[in-house]
């Protein structure tokens, strides 16, 4: 029997590419919001002893989509599915994932138990922002790897003579892995102390002069960070066509306004709906999420396209 | 020592009132949103070895108040606090405690696993729409009676000749126990099918003649059903001295308006906060559910208290 | 593979219909007591690899049936049974709902948890007195529908010039549904109170003068608000035909001794085993039960089988 | 604060007698049955905040006192209790602490989870059957001895010239035991085949020829292995005047008239009640349990109380 | 689909053997350590929808070999197993099984809660130390008889005139079902007090005077039991030709030298890896394991390769 | 009533010295191991009503450690310890995080449960190499920070004109940590890719020549990435006195020896037991465990010992 694709409302056309790509229609289901702000969901198709795959990424509202994202595996496990798979190509609250002082809540926890209370038997999940989140949940996780797609979108607008750049030290093994593939060379923005002093100067390592920058993150949230890079590299002479490549293209507080005038193209994936705009090329994920989904239904091995460190 | 009582963003007011009934302060927290909508949550103030009490009603959005509220339950229970009690007056959801289809979730039932996967030790509701929904939580609740708050801010305002009506049979057990405590005549409004013809009529049983109808209801949330009751009445001869009276005042899709030109005046609690309007009439709940703290505190019986039904 | 069908000692026969109308025998298992009180159980076919269906009711002695249920699902689990489902028709202390007052137990979820305790995949009831005991349950449970099977055994019963009758507020809504079905008018029976007096004077709303009463309940247990409603009835001036239709007909504490002068004619369905008397027509409810099992076996939607409100 | 003693129906004057040892009185409750057989239970005094101990057996009918036990239990937890204890002096279905056979339930182990269900922090037995039942809960059990009773008891009346007895080869740890403490010889009657042969002879290691047996055991149920031992002690040359000795005296399907014209006196404990008979000596355990208790209500030792093999 | 045998590194060849006889291969996973000494496991085939079972039993170093049976059950379901079954042929800590005194652990429940933890779905256990260890998993254990197995080892090697021993109270009964399918006569060795003296002499119940000792019993371990018995055994006039048999043969602290002088021979079977000794014959459990694992993996029944007992 | 430190055989110096530093004798216990290696566990001091905490990192081998621990943690919690927290300085298999490929467990996942299985109320961890390894746990973790200790230690030995280095780009944030604490430059040796080319080059950003690298990590393991950082250092200029700061002095496969000629001095903490050696400085953690505890014991926040990043 053919596997059941579930659209959450947070992202119902990755969703629909999805099962386009499996050939199957999406499952037929009604999310409707009652007047005092309450879902009401239900799977109009019966799911009776078929395997049922709930795509929805947990993004801002984080709380609605979570719940939903319950709601929808619950439903199907109520409705006599025979194994329901989370696909969640987003996940929020990753960063949440320990308390940074005596007083916080372990949010990502939350949000593992949340999903891990509505029944689902395993879990998709595309980058995760600390890959030690896999143990938040009791079901297996299966963590895939979506450079190959990223970088096949990246290819053809790469600009010539480009230097890989890391935005900050915690991403340096990201560039680097990138740089390999892509046979550039890698530099990176970070702060440094170069003496006693309180203040760290931003430094680059790694020439960058006449290269055009491509710089690699794992999301775009506010992007603070990359607008700082940016500047950086100038003043070190990197030239102006500018690329940033992230698996999640949050835009986040109008970070796409922020950064336009200092970014030549983005390079994201569709983990969330991606903006409407000439300078964001997508790199649609469907292809990787349903090969994924194709090997689960079919008791295939998922090697290659898990991510790997 | 104190308890310590934590006000969620959902109705912060209330918890405030309640902290002043019990003579504290609030607890210090900070609540804050990141740029991308996700939450940021600390207790500012050291609960180790306290008990701590988190007020949130889980109104709408429902996901995000859930969330919240476990968020603040969790950083409790890090934090070390001795006992972590959820107080939620208004319990989101309620209405969803049964599959109504194949295909539905039990949504009821996930926002009762979410909160219990936050480690509370117990929690203190009102006015369950099914008090089944104890049985959800393997934790205690309690489950506390408004009754006599909103019948206190109910006298001074009850017009001569009162009659007190319930808008359908499921609430009429609620009608009478008003009417008992008020000494007034009860009427109920209903469909009845009279012959085996597929329309039921609206009827109105007990008098209502020349009477001014108080409407009383578990909850206020579109005024759907309380607009067409007022029809009957009006129709069988009601006074226009429109009273409605209803623990939780949602006035969900511009409730206040649509029944504004039908209804004298409104009492409902605090549960939700209530609309700014000169026609609500507000039963704080602040001293019932301080009592009850107090109680829990104190290793005192919640005998007179409870909901006994 | 056929579905295993295990018949608990509550009801045997039941079982036996439900395996008779599936084609199949019933599993060969023993229970039988020690010279002490306990059960030793044993299911004498091997099951493994099979679905397995409990049929037992958990009517009184409540905790001795609820032992042997979970008893049987857990040799059934043991034995290496592919998935095992409770098959519960009559569900004990599901009025034990809430607790009315401190200090007293929620023995429906306790029921639950040792239900649930036993490695149930899946449940099947019927009528449950509170729809929301679905969610006291970490399994799904199928909820289903008595009221065509009732219907169907009612109407070549059915005195001319009836009117549905239910015998307290709590039940009109169910009174209304087989009033529209049966395409009959409807009446309520209940207290009300007409002044500020503290005595509730018992009223009828719709009108039964001359007709035949037609009493529907979800349970008979010992009988005392039919009694009382039927004399109501009679004191409005209706007729002696009465008939009493119920889910569950408990007769508890010589019932049908108290009601039998009253009562012309009783339709229950076999939930618990029905007494023997020429005055109860019994509407059977394995050819519902087979049904559901029937689709759960193969796979198939449970749709208009559910209950649907 | 004093410990509240709670006494279930399965044996109260056991739980009297605790809590007079205790020099407290029992907690008020109420334990009825409606008229379906169903219990009605409720703890009628606060016990917010206080240690609360549940005695009951769980003897036959083992699911009533079972769930009851939990009832009790449960209504305590959510009564706001600090600590609620089981005190389970005999537990049902100890027996069947393992599978004999595919298709066989493992009832203790369900007995245990029923019990965890209910939310007891810890539990204190008497000589459990298997010492291993302890590893089917979760939570910590106290297993004590009652040894040093059942001997203060037996002394007053042991005749002279004794042997101890084991009925059978699984018993002979326990009379070794007895011997030890008494200075007394100790005989086991035991099955034995000499040859090849399929028969099994009745033999008797050590001697007893003109001494007075006395029979010890865990439990009497019916008495059949007690009988069949006696007639091989008597062909041996015991002397007439025979004494049984057993912890449990659950004298189940008329065990006392079947042993009552072989056997001169039994002495058992109040782990359940004991028949009344000038024959039953009985050695109460009240004071040992009433030990136990105080000493986990305030925080001491129970060394030299437990079990210790 | 063919089972996966996975082999742990406690005893890689006895899960070679029993893949040989299920004619298979195993399934090539890699256990290596760091240098620190940690373990790193990897299932190096895909085991994606195919039922898998892990060889492994829990013998010493028992922490190492428990965690590295829980990685590589884990291992297995993450890689999307269908099912995984533990198969432990010796449990460690079976002797753990209660605690002895005020202060102790509960070792044996505490490795049957690491097992659990791992998400295996069903336990093969071989000849526990205490049956009633079944009762400490959640999940169903299967618990296979090796006596035929055993015996077909030792009827070729069994001396003429032999006679069945017990070397204590506790294995008479294993004794006594040896003597029966061998038609031999049994004799017990225990220490019996004949007189209120504080020392118990060894005592032999049945004849052994110039017959030839076959000891059975579950396990050798120090081998301490066995000399002693094979002392008194001499004094009684046993022959010099000694058997020794046990299930599982832990041949700890050199009890194969300390033994070596006494015995003729130890029939043991392949629970832990034998010693290789002249002396020690090994009756293979490959093919009992072999049979129930290719029952399970059929939806067979295990009758007659079970314990019933 | 003082805290209860029980000290686990994995180190039990350290558990010595943080008894010491709160003014109390260790608890009393035996940890043995019988002849099979099975270890014997008792508590010989009584702990009920106690605040127990069990010291003892899980380092290798980390399956004896690990059970020990759990051991321990039960013991005192069946001995009705009031609140059992587990301080495990060195946490085992937490590199273990993630899972790497298809076919690996999650190792520190599973330690996780093991030690959540033991019923510790909450945990007390040092530098965790992953710190979302908190969310492993359902139970509160607190971590803390090592590093003023650490820099207590490292200051009087601090080498002139001296350059905090970090060995890779994953420990770079740390370094940096240091550097501002210490008033010190910093330096990263990493690998870059310069070119398309498929060999990265060892590079170092940030200057050191005629500087004593100060090389920072959270663990000695091999030494491997020490090694080879040392020999970048050295070819770009740095001085011969080279200092190694850990945390986890782990020192596995010899590395004290292999490191040894090529450092100076090294300053690790005692979260495992450190080598005897005149070149390595130990930074004591007793003193903070110490006040951890004490906190915890005595209801006192946490700031300002845990790690905040």
């Amino acid at each position: 029997m053919n596997p059941a694709i579930v659209c959450g409302s947070a992202h119902p056309a990755l969703g629909e590419r999805i099962a386009g790509a499996l050939g199957v229609s999406p499952c037929d289901r009604s999310i409707e919001r009652f007047p005092d702000g309450e879902m009401r969901i239900v799977l109009r198709e019966p799911v009776r002893g078929r395997d049922v795959y709930v795509v929805q990424p947990t993004s801002a509202p984080v709380g609605e989509h979570l719940l939903e994202l319950a709601m929808l595996g619950d439903a199907a496990v109520r409705a006599g599915a025979s194994r329901v798979i989370a696909v969640v190509p987003y996940f929020g609250y990753a960063r949440a994932d320990r308390r940074q002082s005596e007083g916080e809540p372990l949010a990502g926890r939350l949000a593992a138990d949340l999903i891990g209370a509505a029944g689902f038997a395993r879990m998709v999940v595309v980058d995760l922002h600390a890959p030690a989140i896999e143990g938040f949940f009791r079901m297996p996780v299966e963590h895939l790897e979506p450079q190959p797609a990223v970088i096949a979108a990246l290819r053809p607008v790469l600009p010539e003579r480009a230097v890989v750049v890391s935005p900050d030290l915690g991403g340096a093994k990201r560039a680097d892995a990138f740089g390999r593939k892509l046979g550039l060379p890698v530099a990176i923005v970070h702060k440094q102390r170069t003496s006693g002093s309180d203040v760290a100067a931003v430094r680059i390592t790694g020439d960058v002069e006449g290269l055009a920058p491509v710089i690699v993150d794992d999301m775009i949230s506010t992007g603070g960070t990359i607008a700082a890079a940016i500047g950086a590299l100038k003043k070190h002479g990197a030239r102006d066509d500018v690329t940033v490549v992230a698996t999640h293209g949050l835009f986040a507080a109008a970070a796409l306004d922020r950064l336009g005038p200092l970014v030549t193209r983005f390079v994201v994936t569709d983990t969330v709906p991606p903006p409407a705009s000439e300078r964001v090329i997508v790199a649609g994920l469907a292809p990787l999420l349903a090969d994924a989904i194709r090997r689960l239904h079919e008791g295939q091995s998922l090697n290659g396209l898990l991510r790997e460190s």
